[in-house]
């Protein structure tokens, strides 16, 4: 199938690749407002052209708009505007109540299908894509009744080629999820960075002592804000709650410190410990 | 030469692996209070023979203690009795102003070598020990002003052995730089994964989503309380102080939150992604 890419960055070019090579795609049309990544995707392989918007939409059977979830929502009733009939949409946004929103009521509403693949890394842009990105992983379907059963099989297939299994939820579940399992350990990471950078400005050896812990704490620090403010911005309320759960976590270790309670600090960390379970498979 | 490893555990077990295969120990004796742990130090090839304390100082060259930081600090004294000259014993522990104190004014003072290998895992016990744990890791000496220069001498052949580069440090500086660059990471991760734990009673489906950023935060979450509730309890000055810190930038990003202020928010971010400069290379 015929296939474009809006957005063939890390997620976008991770697909490219691998929609590619299990036969799903038999030509990968690029679109990106940034001419510097455009380039750079035709370069890497990741796409075969780069055309307009309208044009790549007009040529392809199935459309993936991967771009920050703030120029989704934009771009995809302009998308769906354009589209004629059998023609498949699917976003790949880390938020999923405002897209659906962004879309509620558009006379062509069953051609799109929101999607949310959990994968990544912390990286960005076309030079960022690899094979094998989505390898294993899960993709959540979200509000899949308003999709058109033909479009949901498609979108299936996609994922499937992927290598991904799927699951569905509502999109406000989705956000809701989401705010624990990935945008907290983002926010707790940049401020872990922050808190050991300003402090490396009294003590110039500090990081001598970095190891491996440290590294995988403050992995996520490095990630884009490009990619990153928009989430925060849709999803706000529900990464303040966590936020502040997290806040309520980390003091009531603070204060069990204060009082040298190390004995409810220790069945605190017993009760972390069952992340083995969650992680461990 | 023959070496005795006092707890060969995820560290003493993984540095008999390596002194062994580099050739620095040709015979390696454990001793281990639990006696399941000394079967399986045994069993896994790590120490030759096990033997108790007193016996297995009387036929080393080279001793080391890897025991947890609580019981290093009442061990030590009773190695460096036991010693006799040309002797050398060192410690591997997270946290160095206690162990320091707890030898301080011995009348063989000087046969100890206070060190710190920047390695390890979120495993722990003989099982948990793997070759390679140190190859290219930074290894920290301590107050190298008190220890004899052929005790030095010996110290910086094994850690040569073990392929670490070695660094110096007073011990109150490595703690204060311990608690920013290991401390405060293992705190966060079990904080965060408490926080998605607690929330995981009323959403039964909230890990499905968890992926691999999610992951390399609460990794550390999975370490053993036996090996850090006393680095927490002999270091607890240092890490509330920077625990301190982090609550602040991490109310600050709240607070910019609520406020919907992005653009400070992003300039945080950037900041942050400074990161960079120090875990990429």
């Amino acid at each position: 199938m015929t296939t474009t890419i809006i957005g063939p960055g890390l997620i976008g070019g991770s697909m490219a690749l691998a929609l590619r090579k299990s036969g799903f795609a038999n030509r990968i049309i690029g679109v990106d407002t940034n001419p510097a990544h455009a380039e750079q995707a035709l370069q890497l392989g990741l796409v075969d052209e780069v055309l307009p918007l309208q044009e790549a939409i007009e040529r392809s059977q199935v459309i993936v708009v991967a771009t920050p979830v703030d120029s989704l929502t934009r771009l995809l009733p302009q998308v769906l505007d354009w589209m004629h009939d059998g023609q498949v949409v699917l976003d790949v946004g880390s938020t999923k109540s405002s897209v659906l929103a962004a879309v509620e009521g558009h006379p062509k509403r069953g051609r799109f299908v929101a999607t949310h693949p959990m994968a990544g890394t912390e990286y960005s842009g076309p030079e960022a894509a690899v094979l094998g990105l989505f390898e294993g992983k899960c993709c959540v379907l979200t509000d899949i009744g308003k999709s058109d059963a033909d479009a949901l099989g498609i979108v299936q297939k996609l994922y499937a080629a992927l290598g991904m299994h799927t699951t569905t939820l509502n999109g406000a579940d989705h956000d809701l999820h989401v705010a624990y399992v990935s945008h907290i350990s983002h926010i707790v990471s940049f401020a872990l960075a922050l808190t050991v950078l300003e402090k490396e400005k009294d003590e110039d050896r500090i990081f001598e002592l970095a190891s491996g812990g440290f590294n995988s704490t403050v992995r996520l620090a490095k990630s884009s804000p490009d990619t990153w403010i928009p989430i925060f911005r849709q999803n706000r309320d529900n990464v303040l709650d966590v936020l502040d759960e997290f806040i309520n976590t980390v003091s009531r270790f603070r204060t069990l410190l204060i009082k040298k309670d190390f004995k409810t600090f220790e069945g605190l960390m017993r009760q972390a410990n069952e992340i083995r379970r969650i992680i461990d498979h």
